[in-house]
């Protein structure tokens, strides 16, 4: 398929290096950022960075795919005007198939990988669950397809459960690497190596995949154990925010039903 | 050298039997549960689960590991008499070598594997950081003789960095667990499987091994994606608990300095 991409940030530069790998021809970038564009086509064989929404409607192609932060995607899809029967799809997990609906005589659609992207990060798309969603059946199978071209573990899932999925996401990823960090400072406030944790985080997710995380729960705060919780919050003392954190975790796992 | 065990839990459950596969003897468990100690001498080749502080102290050993809550090891420690000179370490990573100062006649330490043990999954202790204390450099070099048959990651640290260690352990093992107990709970009410998630997990970790977890931080947070985290806390409001975490892990990381 002939593809466009609006955006060039973490999502795009993975996904359209995937799909131009897997022999889709990515015809034009657009970004914003020109710099972002010019480098995500620099990277691909055959793909033009362009400067307007209206130049890159202008070329020909089956596919435009939206990768831009979720809060510009209601922009771009007012501004945007496609040749008539162009699958317009975003790949939020967020936003609703909806948000695209004002886009005149486009077939509207979602394609969203359920994985965190950073540029200076490869990954296997493979094992990436890729959902996908469309206005009517012609257009879900459409994205079946390409999806199918890049990962093995394509599905096709309603606004509301991947709305729901996301939210699920942002707990067991965004969060939890926002504790990793904090623990990275905390060892660092002691001296200590990162990688002397790894063996535990390693163990940690091991368990969690295989059992029911709150059946395998372990530490202070689910044996209740009094005295240390009071120590590691006077620890805390000089991060009051972490403070916090520590209290409002220990409850609510005291709080969790087994 | 001969071992005993007070605590028969999953530390115990781990420890003794890599030091009896390592070729020391494991003499006694005793456990206030008689049938834990039953059970783990059980596993063992040839070790008897005794039924008081006193039979087992009567027994020839070298040392006596204290592997019971934190909150229990005050409580052993004044019951225990020992023969002069028996090297007595517990396994906690929040409690202080001098704890077991109370132990008359007994050389002191502290023996604290840093990962998170359940009975129902084996471990290989090899790269399981394990971290010794003692009263005395002849006490150090004994558990880390010890230390050294069961682990490739023998390391000596003082009580107070131990206990930073500790909680920063806290963040990475216990509170990570627990986010990903309320990300599973929150996929099964959108009947979603769990394995779902699986790839997007190790994904997160392996990149917060590799680069600073704050530097790699991505999601609405941290995007500061208004409408998507006014959505989520909407989408939360059957669980207040877990709105609450909510709320205060987007805080903190928009808190965070990168």
């Amino acid at each position: 398929m002939k593809i466009a991409f609006i955006g060039a940030g973490n999502v795009a530069w993975h996904l359209a290096q995937a799909l131009a790998a897997a022999g889709h021809q990515v015809v034009a970038v657009c970004s914003r950022q020109a710099e972002s564009s010019q480098a995500l086509a620099q990277v691909l064989p055959e793909t033009k960075s362009v400067a307007s929404l209206t130049e890159l409607a202008s070329m020909a192609q089956d596919v435009i795919l939206v990768a831009v932060p979720d809060a510009a995607i209601a922009a771009v899809a007012g501004q945007l005007q496609v040749q008539p029967g162009t699958l317009v799809a975003h790949t939020s997990g967020s936003q609703p198939l909806a948000i695209l609906e004002s886009i005149s005589g486009a077939r509207t659609g979602v394609f969203y990988p359920l994985q965190t992207f950073s540029k200076a990060k490869a990954i296997d798309l493979k094992e990436v669950p890729l959902l996908v969603e469309g206005q009517d059946e012609q257009t879900v199978q459409a994205l079946v397809q390409l999806a199918q071209s890049i990962s093995n573990q394509v599905q096709q899932v309603t606004s509301q459960t991947r709305k729901q999925l996301h939210l699920a996401a942002v707990f067991a990823c965004n969060f939890t690497n926002h504790l990793l960090g904090i623990s990275r400072e905390l060892l660092q406030e002691a001296s200590l190596p990162w990688p002397l944790l790894q063996p535990l985080i390693h163990e940690t997710i091991a368990k969690a995949l295989q059992h029911p995380p709150f059946e395998v729960q372990t530490g202070p705060a689910i044996r209740h154990d009094d005295n240390v919780l009071a120590e590691h919050l006077r620890m805390l003392d000089a991060h009051p925010g972490y403070q916090e954190l520590y209290r409002q975790l220990t409850q609510s796992i005291q709080a969790t039903k087994r």
